[in-house]
């Protein structure tokens, strides 16, 4: 039987960069998936079906929360977002790693049904470089800048559900320390009883 | 005040390459710093006080085993050997991190007294392999060897005491792995009470 992978959440308040460190992550850790969301909003285009979420029905969304089958939602606006639990558990225990990206209330509800999963908080080096970030976007609207940095207060005091909290001030140095969290996290004896089992027994 | 350092213990059977890896790591990870022991052997020809051991009378050992100024001490073939806490304590202060090699007894009393420590057990690919790794030595006579594989077998059945484990297949691999549990340790929310609090106390 493979090991376990590990399921690496990321959380941390928009504008910290969590989203950079996954692509790089994603394009530099070997074997390491991304966890596709399910969602009931319209496709835009260009998004794909099973590439960029899979695109669900309000019912069937319901049917996969009635049947546990969600491992966290949340409804934003009107539509709602999940993440599948059977894809991720598949991955893991063919013993693959799997990335989400996840605000700290999903992250939250996650840590209850999977706590062995590994929770990852990206933080901003201060508050008011978070806001020069999301000024810098310039897409946003003053309001839209407001909302945002409100959500990154409430975001911030999750701080402490955490395993690990990385301070985005180089995008590269930021990577390289979550892929070092997961190469350490294997290494672990708790996640490592077969190795530790097959010592133990090897005694003579 | 500067961020508390690592406490890395190694430990490991004679063989599984312990003593390698801590040199790698030295050689390779920015700041991390050798303890040196103290102990009531004579020196030998090449070997120098401060830098190989703290070559101390048996009078003074007795003293700072009396003065609990040991982090660990053990006695070997009518030898006593230990670890200055002094030393340790005032680089951990200073925010470097310190790296011990030592024996699963000598890592038990520092588990005691330092909890905080991470304990990193270096197992061989297989017994047969660490077998192989000492006669290929052909060093030891053939009770030597003997002798040897029984400590093996005594230190292996400690593995659970350890935090990691990290099978020593192929030397630079096994090095990075360890590098990469110092980094994620120093991410650890628990170690990084000052972030922390400056990111909630920032919060308006």
């Amino acid at each position: 039987m493979a090991k376990e992978g590990i399921l690496l959440v990321l959380s941390g308040p928009s504008g910290a960069g969590k989203g950079t460190i996954c692509q790089e992550l994603l394009r530099t850790y070997p074997g390491l998936h991304y966890s596709i969301s399910a969602t009931t909003r319209k496709a835009r285009v260009g998004e794909e079906h099973g590439v960029n979420y899979w695109f669900v029905s309000h019912d069937e969304f319901q049917n996969m929360i009635q049947d546990d089958e969600l491992l966290e939602w949340a409804e934003v606006y009107g539509n709602f977002y999940g993440t599948p639990c059977r894809q991720v558990k598949q991955l893991l225990n063919d013993g693959k790693d799997v990335v989400l990206e996840i605000d700290a209330q999903g992250a939250t509800q996650i840590k209850r049904k999977f706590p062995q999963g590994v929770f990852v908080y990206i933080a901003p080096p201060s508050l008011d470089e978070l806001a020069n970030r999301i000024h810098k976007r310039g897409t946003d609207s003053l309001d839209a800048i407001k909302n945002r940095l409100s959500c990154a207060n409430n975001e911030l005091s999750y701080v402490h559900n955490y395993n690990y909290v990385v301070v985005n001030d180089k995008v590269q140095v930021a990577t390289n320390k979550v892929a070092a969290i997961i190469t350490a996290e294997k290494c672990q004896v708790v996640r490592n009883c077969n190795i530790v089992k097959e010592i133990l027994t090897n005694i003579k």
